[in-house]
């Protein structure tokens, strides 16, 4: 592969959906998704990515009942506590003043380096972008949340949907994006490989 | 058709492949674009869309070679100026400080009723993100310029590119993202009767 995406952010949604498509319960799904992103971040920090933003959930999401709230919540908690046992630059990107801030997470909101560093790892938690932007009707600022985080060249989310939902709208503003059909837990390898080679059939213009 | 949306972004692309494909300079593929505007504005009219936004020309864009500039200038003077001989109520968004900003737009810079008002009308014209957010180094507002127009419900891409190239990355956030592979010259109202079943089919979750 000849041109690969400098910084790749992630949608792993459809977790519910696949729950339900096997007789689970809407909350089993999210702990499923835990695996899939290990798997994910070996691939990519394999071909060379630099940097990875995982969507974890956001503030929206919260108002889910309370047992799935508490699913996805403990299932980023482990990504987290996983992804520490690797190399990585790893940052906890989202709103700490909420209660709906998983209290495990608040060490690792200041960045830090596990194993040798290598990859740089955002993970987004209790995340929106009014908190991101400041945004509060039609006012913005002062200072980015997200000022840490880079542009975004590829962004793929599993599990249909043609949107953004929220994720890091300043960063991918000029992002690619790969939408692949499967749930986020029937992730496999192949998907990472037709998202990049669709990557790299796309030109770069930034608007020029 | 039962949910249509009430906001509909579009992104004319592809103007200058597609005069490449007829054998055509790059720049005179633009002037192709204003009667496919003004099919689709009767159309989404008909359909009763309360709020059209058109993608003219950004910032970036006018880095292009001159003669590709002035073309798209004078295709988007010219959009505005039928859309003005329509009903609808205009608002052409775009900075105005930049000698990139065509003079003869200046008028329609605060929002106007023409005809019978109706459908809100918004037209971006040498519009950046960075400009509509107040963005630069992480820094943002105070106020955003396009704070009159509002959140977008389904955006139409022509061209065959998966990304939003910078448009209204706040009022985007929650849209639903439609490719056309054709070029926008070559538009047709079965385009929008697609774009519009997909819509039907998507789920409006908001994140909950």
């Amino acid at each position: 592969m000849t041109r690969i995406p400098r910084h790749i952010g992630i949608i792993p949604d459809g977790n519910r959906r696949w729950a339900l498509s096997q007789g689970l319960n809407k909350e089993d799904g999210y702990d499923h998704g835990i695996s899939p992103g290990m798997d994910l971040y070996r691939i990519l920090k394999d071909l060379g990515v630099e940097e990875l933003t995982f969507y974890g959930f956001t503030a929206d999401n919260t108002k889910r009942p309370t047992g799935q709230r508490l699913a996805f919540s403990r299932a980023c908690v482990k990504a987290v506590e996983a992804l520490s046992g690797e190399d990585a630059s790893l940052l906890v990107l989202g709103n700490t003043k909420s209660a709906m801030f998983p209290k495990e997470l608040i060490p690792y909101t200041e960045r830090q380096t596990f194993g040798t560093g290598g990859m740089k790892i955002n993970f987004l938690v209790n995340y929106s972008f009014e908190w991101d932007l400041g945004f509060h009707r039609g006012t913005l600022g002062p200072r980015m949340a997200s000022a840490d985080v880079s542009r975004v060249d590829l962004i793929i989310r599993w599990g249909g949907r043609m949107r953004l939902s929220g994720f890091l709208p300043i960063q991918s503003v000029y992002s690619d994006i790969y939408v692949i059909r499967d749930y986020w837990p029937d992730f496999s390898p192949q998907h990472v490989h037709e998202a990049l080679a669709w990557y790299e059939k796309q030109d770069v213009t930034l608007g020029g």
